[in-house]
């Protein structure tokens, strides 16, 4: 035996309550489940149904699992091939079976965590760069080092879950032949990948932010939320997308990627789609900061920023919960994802306890398995929620707001919703589409935008990734409902060019519920050309749905063709004008996109003006587009689909609304929402517009734009637009036909 | 005071009594409401809810109506015009409010009905035949017969319901006037439209033989069931279709319209959506009928002809509930059509009070305002309802069952559903298509049958009446999944020859849940060559969903070339063989609907034989179809739209197989269901075929035709059809690869 002075005593137990700390594992789990939560759910379980729903769901699909054995294959397939399938489904059962052990007190799962962990840390050791070089950051279980980031993320917290369970010894074990050099392969060692401003860059750091709080490893936290302090990176290193590595500012980081990519609003600069991607990491390396280093309060950095991108996404999709597919997007795409159930949840319990967001909850019918979703749960429970209200809104774009933005008017009587984009490029997965727009009637697109060009996860197309259309159609400006100058794309589709502009709002007013305006700017899309579109929403009863205006002016020093695609979805009804069909199909043209185009049919105005429609039937509602057109104006009817090898594109149609020959000029068009069609009662309803003719009103002033909808019931309805000052306080006095009109702000709307 | 003996007194009680049965009407109502219908019904009311709410939505409506005034304009307007449209909502709110008047006991209801119907006998003898000169048979309320006869049917009914309320003066004022010459204009005046085999006829007759009963008028009743004795009509008068005016045999009236297009199991050689469309008016006359003239029990008319037809219909759906639209049909027309409320209604009461057809009017949430309505609404009450069991079941076609038939194979453990076609031609609205198919999964077209080229009251589509392309294209064989010899339709695309002649049933087996069998021959389309297509569904562990084998043969005593479209729908994911895609698009041909066909892509196979293989994806489930093909076979991507100056056609995409040079020949295709895509998740699961190769066999005898479809995991499907005899206890032995095969029946399947 040996004996002790006090002194020696006292160092003993300081090394015995060290030791006990760790072995007892008083702050595990402590990343998402804590202990003090863990007891808190206990306490409910059985009696919270949508948290015991997904408790039972989780439990059924681990348990299949774990008797399948474990599968921790040789990394070898792109996306969609076996190994890669299954290294996903993996961190996916690996987070389940821990919090399924949390919950359940089950060793079962925590024996299946240690044994699955055990056989990764045999394989990490050994592995080279993925055998797929497709990659700008190639990873070691997957082909890129952004799937290898998503494992760590979900695995850190299965491993906080069942830290205590495992010994110390295969702790070690693990840290060291696993997560530790996984962290530093994610950052020090693919610097290219983990040091952007970026998504990919986000859950890279999550990655290591998350393991680094899960081992109490401070430096791995600090490189996670600052970015790695020196690179070896080029500054015109590009990834696979065309998007540069290095940020402008060389910043980096958690905290960077908060800052930049996010607009005060919670706007994300590459998109809805993109933005879901990264809600996950964002808002779950949130919650394991405010658990474990409460003191950082990262829900209050930047003025709350994370929980108003919630919001944000939310008033992102459409009446079906879909997202708007602005830039690079698959359609489908919604807040029923578990990444937004996470946000919902997250944005719920750390926020302000919105009921609100209990609607969306409900309707998303599962909770993340933590603290947050037993607040959802025991919310829900208490019949505390009421219906999400969606905004007509504006979400700027920008770190500091003050690049252009997105504007959302939504119908206050029915549910059309217009979207309206003169945001910045939005990084690498930017579409070129300044002032395009896109619209919606009950969650049905009645003017499209395309979306992108990729099957996500189907393998037989380019293996689930990126398909060459994407760069040749998709992203190109005529595959939008905006104008284009001779057949170019805005910028030129130069990214490093579209990545230095952003448009500018010009008016956006919403308080007048029959009135919504949104009208923006884009000066830099072609050389000495301005480009500025006014989208107005009037409800009124002259109209059976609110009428949609849209008045898109262009401005140039020479002569060009503009070309204004309008993407409708259904089948042409009526038109009202002449035109010839094309007896066999060529392109549109070579390049830009057009060589995606069908020539379908062009008709060409012979008349000084003249009030072309169109009207078209979707989903049993009819719609009417009427423009104002002049003579030699060209009117084409267009189908996607010309060289298409492998058949990547959908073959949907557009109006596109030409003029051959221009320099100042104005598109003045509206889009009515009428009537309807029932196929089992076979009952056409106003099957035919309400509208009798647009004219332009001759004012001697180019700074204004003015025009009358002038309807079949003889109504009249008047917009005047001062396209060059839109202060509110401003008086204008103009004359229209020996009438003088005074009015004051920039715009000016009367109906006689 | 006038003094009477006894014999006079006895007369004058006699008489006394005929007026006041007169006056209070002891026949009214009893057409369809009945007197102690009502009463039992108002027993109920309040406590039948899906009667009730009926009901409300009647007395809304017509509230709403009856505050408008009374519109009876002049006779004008096509379909979808005011004036049309307007008549035929008077048809539909005199109806409802008569039925209103008889179970809320308000006379404001009478009253409207009694001022409506002034007005229409002011203004009826007044009338030319309406002033629209499209129709072969114009009326005088509408552009068409047909419209003036559902007029004719609803509004006898209406009269009957007010019929106690009018006054003896008005009642001869109004049948002098209105109704009997309104019977005589549909019947005498234009034998071209009563006198047939056809829909309209059935429409014309039941509105004469309605408002026959309803004034007690044998004339008009005898007229309406046995037809005009004489007429002046040419045998060869034809209809706006095309048809027939003269049926062979020269019979009509409704219950020679019962006779000969209904088969013995109740199926109506047009097709189901004129099925539907003539229900209504077969139903409700023959409910009349019951009450009426109980004698002539109707409903056991051809072994019940009428009760079977109803299920023929329920059967003749997709999981959705709407219609397969065989021949002229309009997507969407469903079994939520007001006809079928009432099929069902009167089925269930006048039937065997089958629980299922409870299911059915939950589904459609509303009943016949009468004592069937009620038989329904007590039966739901009750919770005597029990889920509808669609079947697979073959429905001959003929008046005596001979002329061929459809035949449905549904799946047991999915939702796909087959339906072939190898009926006779369907009258005037058949198309020709012998031996086609379409396929359905969960109620989605997976590979579809075009319908109709009409938008059915829309009146910017040619007045809503069928469009020329319906004949260029819709009735064209290319436009079905059926084979094309040298790119001419089946008979010519002769009404004249197609109607003599009907495809033979070969086989129908459904008896084994796990194979089921339709096969059936055409020897007609095309002249000295026969057409020989057998479809099976087997459900086996090997096929994630059961897989459809398609093998059709071609036997001539000359080459020919020979296409097979199939109309997929949905995104094409992957093709295993080399194509060229069309660098500009020409139509497939210059006529026989070949003139709309734009050719996107052609593949030539170089190797002797090759399985080639198409994978699409269709609303989250991927299909594939494979199909032998041998050298020189071609594959063509083709899109509809071509030669198509109003956009009046879907551009909708088919794969078509062609074998440009062959006598004897065979096509052998599978069809699979597999995997699934999820766009929220974005996880694709088994997206390509299980099929490795399909092998034709080697035999010795021109009667067999044997194919083996081999797995890639290595299982092997074989079938062996005998073409040339179907008798079900034949022996057969074939001899292959040095093997002696044995069985009894017409084909052999085994697994190995």
């Amino acid at each position: 035996m040996i004996s002790l002075n006090t002194k020696g005593r006292s160092l003993l137990s300081v090394f015995v309550l060290l030791l006990s700390l760790q072995i007892t594992g008083q702050d595990h789990p402590g990343l998402i489940l804590t202990k003090t939560g863990v007891e808190n759910i206990k306490q409910h379980l059985g009696a919270i149904p949508i948290f015991d729903k997904t408790l039972a769901e989780f439990k059924k699909e681990v348990d299949a699992e774990i008797s399948s054995g474990i599968h921790v294959p040789i990394p070898k397939d792109m996306a969609g091939g076996y190994t890669h399938d299954r290294h996903k489904k993996n961190w996916s059962i690996l987070y389940k079976s821990g919090v399924l052990y949390q919950l359940l007190n089950d060793t079962k799962y925590a024996k299946y965590v240690l044994d699955v962990l055990k056989e990764y840390a045999k394989m990490y050791p050994t592995l080279p760069r993925h055998p797929q070089e497709r990659s700008y950051a190639r990873g070691k279980i997957f082909w890129q080092c952004l799937n290898d980031a998503n494992w760590l993320v979900y695995v850190s917290q299965a491993y906080d879950c069942v830290y205590n369970y495992i010994s110390k010894k295969d702790r070690t074990y693990l840290e060291k032949n696993l997560f530790i050099p996984y962290a530093n392969f994610l950052s020090e060692e693919t610097p290219q990948f983990f040091n952007r401003i970026h998504n990919h860059s986000t859950w890279g750091n999550v990655a290591v932010g998350m393991i680094g709080l899960a081992i109490n490893n401070d430096e791995l936290v600090d490189r996670a939320l600052y970015g790695l302090k020196t690179t070896s990176l080029e500054p015109d290193m590009k990834d696979n997308d065309g998007g540069f590595i290095i940020s402008e500012d060389q910043k980096s980081g958690f905290l960077a990627n908060l800052d930049s990519p996010f607009s005060p609003d919670g706007y994300y600069t590459e998109g809805p789609y993109y933005q879901r991607y990264a809600m996950y990491p964002f808002m779950i390396f949130a919650q394991a900061l405010q658990n474990k280093k409460p003191d950082l309060d990262i829900f209050k950095y930047k003025d709350g920023v994370l929980i108003k991108a919630v919001y944000a996404l939310l008033n992102l999709t459409d009446t079906q919960g879909e997202f708007f597919p602005l830039n690079d997007a698959q359609k489908g795409m919604s807040y029923f994802s578990k990444e937004l159930v996470s946000a919902v949840d997250i944005a719920y319990h750390f926020g302000s306890k919105d009921k609100q967001l209990l609607s969306i909850a409900e309707k998303q019918n599962r909770v993340q398995l933590d603290e947050t979703g037993l607040s959802i749960a025991l919310g829900i429970k208490n019949k505390k929620s009421i219906e999400f209200q969606k905004k007509s809104l504006e979400l700027k774009d920008g770190a500091d707001g003050r690049e252009g933005g997105v504007g959302i008017l939504r119908s206050e009587n029915s549910q059309l919703e217009l979207i309206m984009k003169y945001s910045a490029q939005g990084l690498s997965h930017g579409h070129y589409d300044k002032l395009s727009f896109s619209y919606y009637n009950k969650g049905e697109e009645v003017v499209q935008d395309y979306g992108l060009a990729r099957f996500v996860n189907i393998e037989q197309k380019n293996g689930g990734g990126y398909l060459k259309e994407n760069k040749t159609w998709a992203k190109q400006s005529i595959a939008h409902n905006t104008i284009i100058q001779d057949q170019t794309s805005h910028f030129g589709g130069k990214y490093e060019i579209g990545s230095k502009h952003h448009s500018e709002k010009f008016i956006f007013e919403i308080e007048n519920p029959n009135f919504k305006i949104v009208s923006a700017t884009e000066e830099n899309a072609y050389p000495n050309t301005k480009l500025h579109r006014t989208m107005i929403m009037i409800e009124d009863e002259d109209f059976e749905n609110p009428l949609l205006i849209d008045i898109f002016k262009v401005s140039s020093n020479t002569e060009h063709q503009y070309d204004l695609p309008y993407y409708y979805r259904g089948q042409i009804i009526d038109t009202n004008f002449n035109y010839d069909i094309s007896p066999s199909l060529k392109p549109l043209g070579t390049k830009n996109g057009y060589q995606h185009l069908w020539l379908q049919g062009k008709g060409t105005i012979n008349d000084p003006t003249k009030t072309i429609q169109n009207t078209w039937l979707l989903a049993n509602t009819f719609y009417t587009l009427s423009t104002l057109s002049h003579a030699n104006d060209e009117f084409l009817f267009t189908r996607i689909g010309a060289n298409d090898p492998n058949f990547n594109l959908r073959r949907d149609p557009a109006f596109i609304l030409r003029k051959t020959k221009a320099k100042d000029n104005v598109f003045i068009s509206t889009i009515e929402a009428h009537g309807s069609y029932n196929a089992v009662t076979e009952i056409a309803k106003h099957s035919s517009s309400s509208i009798q003719e647009i004219r332009k009103l001759k004012i001697d002033d180019d700074n204004y734009v003015a025009c009358t909808i002038i309807l079949k019931n003889g109504k009249q309805h008047t917009f005047i637009l001062c396209t060059s000052n839109n202060t509110k306080s401003a008086k204008h006095s103009i004359k229209i036909d020996a009438k003088t009109l005074q009015w004051t702000g920039p715009y000016y709307y009367f109906k006689n």
